[in-house]
């Protein structure tokens, strides 16, 4: 039996659900398709993921039992033997392979098979990219600042003892009980030193990511008992995930209530104002301006790599994330800095119910981190690497003007310009260098995510932050290797 | 102007909101109250927290800015004077004294003003009860298990360099693309060891604490686009934070149906089955038994040091957490078993949402924590310490003992009984020594919560878990030292 035919005899239809953080080949995704067998896989973008629809693969000469191509069914030291130019083993095909898909998925982003993916992590050295690799742009996965803390080496590092940190509670004087002390002083130290936020008479909420405090502060600022629930709008191109964020609940406290420009009603609205604004890096500031309005000024990317420190920020409710400052996606760590007591003790009820507070671990962890970065401007030996801010300053600004040379002569795409003005933390005229690329399609394609798609990269449609599927935002935070080969890539695309 | 008279006539009313984990003497937070002048302290119990209503003191001779005793406004190291039996320093309080309520809560639980609450952690040493402290067990923090850990040493340590998991990601071959593949390696091998839950053809799924998996159960197993939400029950008594968890964002997706031995609609319904159960004990299967119903097996305190090991458990949706099993309750770490893959994918959408993920650091702290248990009973070198679950059994069973035999002789007050059942995991015969005690008192007190408050014991009251307020849930698992003033205490009540 080929092995075509064996596939389309497999009995067993299953969806995988694909984060996409690496980069896949396309002819791994669709290793086998002709004109007379249709697609086996057949790819679905949904939710800012891609899913992948398999078919379970058998074999003749073997029992159902042992090829079972099912998710998370062989070891990771099981071979991989596609034909697919992602298969850097160079190993053929043959009819006894054992087709694993999920196992793939890992394998995908071009690892010679032996490499292990461990800790989350998978930069530099076991990676090996290839001219048609999928690039997948699509999350802001902040990798271009793992070269920094590999620099920094041990100054950074971490010992958590096995007794300690053991309880619910963190510190009992706070009014955020969950909050660890050092987080909150070194946060503290942090605005004081980059002058980006007031932090005098706030108070310091800890918060899973960003993502959990963006809830929080929804529902602190809807009232409980309301009739109709709270409006919640933003201007477009706004940050695709707070639609979801709102709504996936159905909650009857808030609903999306879509683009701030065009908010007409006469009810109780929540205004997010993301400064620079995520997907298109412009500064920002609340449009709706209306009594009975409530804003929160998501202040994520308000960092001295990606913008000019005009002043420092003095809103009501102001959110920040480890994330995007320092890199540290993965220890989920953002924090709210909030004028109003009630407000703030609302916030911190719903973490409590939430998550019941939030991992001590990450917080000692971004404490150090933070502490690290600090370090470096008050005279800490830095083993002569660049400070920072500096570094990612410098970071941004080399793809920044690789991506602009590369599209200098394209009628094809265009780039949002930015202003310059001063930095009150560096002293010098600069402009913004957002850590996402607002991409627009100049010429007559309609979707411009689909036409990347099909350049195999991956990116975010405009369509999910309200704007235009001619705009797709792509980050420019990620690896080197990978920010090099789309820079190439889009080089050449027409 | 007397002292009295000068908070009497102060004009800032204050809400402070107390987390209360540890021990605060009745007479901190009663500072003044007589005949002539009402109580200025006066504390409301809401939402299981301890609010103190407060008013702001103001001093003859002082300016208002110079005295204000507003939350936050003091250093740490400003001296605290209050001549109640907690200022453990001995000085009298005088008219220009400094009063901060804020302030002194860290101090209340009897620390010396100099120790200094870091970390979480502000175990033994430091710690001063007296006779007149207020025992607070109204949450279950696991701090019982902290001498275990330091007697542990270095072998539990964990160390995460600056560069370590900084992605989103940590493992794209698994559907839990934000779990780490160390973590799932350990959670098969310790319910393998223990033999408590079936992991074989299940997806694991990591949640920030029981409480987020809770949540994503939920999510998951409401249909999303159905007309009414879907119903939320468990026997009483039931957990109490299942209510709140249910409702607290008036979702339409599901509600909160209340006791599952009373619920009688012919419609759709998720069951949440706790056993061991909390707040009782009891060993529980699920009792509606309907078409339509989704279960949902809450197995946190199914472990060999709170009861035997009677069978693998083998349901559809498991949940567990490293708070109740190895006391780690800071790293907010917990875990799902889920047969169904659309469940499971559900579920991890819903963490994707909620929080993008869970902390890696967390992850690889529990990883190593789960490894420490295993590797006492694989032979690894404990440097002479107890295993794990033989520490654990040990020191629950003599405080069970220590409870009962204070109670012996009560007429007030009783505790449950246990049948004795065959424990796979230690091939002895044992009986359940639950987390919490389920206090019930036999005498005229309809409210027992109010008389062991009256008592300086908080406790929770069954009021909550729907059950009689003649009950209480009292924790267990807490420090030595304020188990046995508990136990002191409760054996003179009348």
């Amino acid at each position: 039996m080929s092995f075509q035919k064996c596939l389309l005899n497999s009995t067993y239809l299953n969806i995988v659900s694909l984060p996409l953080p690496f980069i896949y080949p396309i002819s791994a995704i669709f290793p086998i398709s002709s004109a007379q067998n249709p697609p086996l896989y057949q790819t679905l973008v949904f939710h800012h993921q891609l899913y992948i629809l398999e078919r379970e693969a058998l074999f003749e000469g073997r029992k159902k039992s042992e090829n079972k191509a099912k998710m998370g069914s062989l070891e990771p030291e099981t071979h991989i033997s596609f034909n697919g130019s992602c298969n850097v083993t160079g190993k053929n095909l043959s009819t006894d392979s054992v087709i694993n898909l999920d196992e793939t998925k890992g394998k995908m982003g071009s690892f010679e098979p032996e490499t292990r993916i461990s800790n989350g992590r998978c930069n530099g050295t076991g990676m090996k990219l290839s001219t048609d690799s999928v690039i997948n742009f699509d999350r802001g996965d902040p990798t271009m600042y793992e070269s920094f803390w590999q620099e920094m080496g041990q100054r950074s590092t971490i010992v958590i003892s096995g007794s300690q940190s053991m309880s619910y509670f963190s510190d009992v004087r706070n009014i955020c009980w969950f909050m660890e002390p050092e987080l909150a002083q070194e946060i503290k130290k942090l605005h004081q030193l980059v002058g980006n936020a007031e932090t005098k008479d706030r108070h310091i909420i800890v918060g899973t990511g960003s993502s959990q405090l963006i809830q929080a502060a929804l529902y602190a600022l809807s009232p409980s008992d309301a009739s109709e629930p709270m409006n919640v709008v933003s201007a477009v191109p706004y940050y695709s995930s707070y639609p979801p964020l709102t709504d996936y609940l159905r909650s009857k406290l808030y609903r999306w209530a879509g683009d701030a420009y065009t908010f007409n009603e006469d009810a109780p609205y929540i205004e997010f104002v993301t400064s620079p604004n995520n997907p298109d890096g412009s500064i920002r500031k609340a449009v709706v301006n209306k009594s009975g309005g409530k804003m929160v000024h998501d202040l994520a990317y308000y960092w001295p790599q990606y913008t000019p420190i005009s002043s420092a920020a003095d809103h009501d409710l102001m959110l920040f994330a480890v994330s995007k400052c320092t890199g540290h996606a993965g220890t989920r760590i953002g924090w709210a800095l909030v004028k109003d007591v009630e407000v703030a003790k609302k916030m911190i009820k719903f973490i409590e119910l939430n998550t019941i507070g939030v991992s001590k671990d990450s917080q000692l962890r971004a404490a150090k981190i933070i502490h690290t970065v600090c370090d470096g401007y008050e005279g800490g030996d830095t083993g002569g690497v660049e400070r920072f801010f500096e570094y990612g300053h410098r970071l941004m600004t080399e793809r920044w003007e690789r991506l602009r040379e590369a599209l200098r002569e394209s009628t094809l795409f265009s780039l949002p310009e930015f202003q310059l003005d001063f930095c009150n933390f560096t002293g010098e005229i600069r402009t913004t260098l957002p850590a996402f690329a607002w991409l627009k399609c100049e010429g007559d394609i309609e979707d411009l995510e689909m036409f990347l798609k099909s350049n195999k990269i991956l990116t975010r449609s405009g369509k999910h932050c309200g704007a235009d599927p001619k705009y797709v935002r792509v980050s420019m935070v990620d690896r080197d290797e990978i920010f090099n080969l789309f820079v190439k890539r889009l080089s050449v695309c027409h």
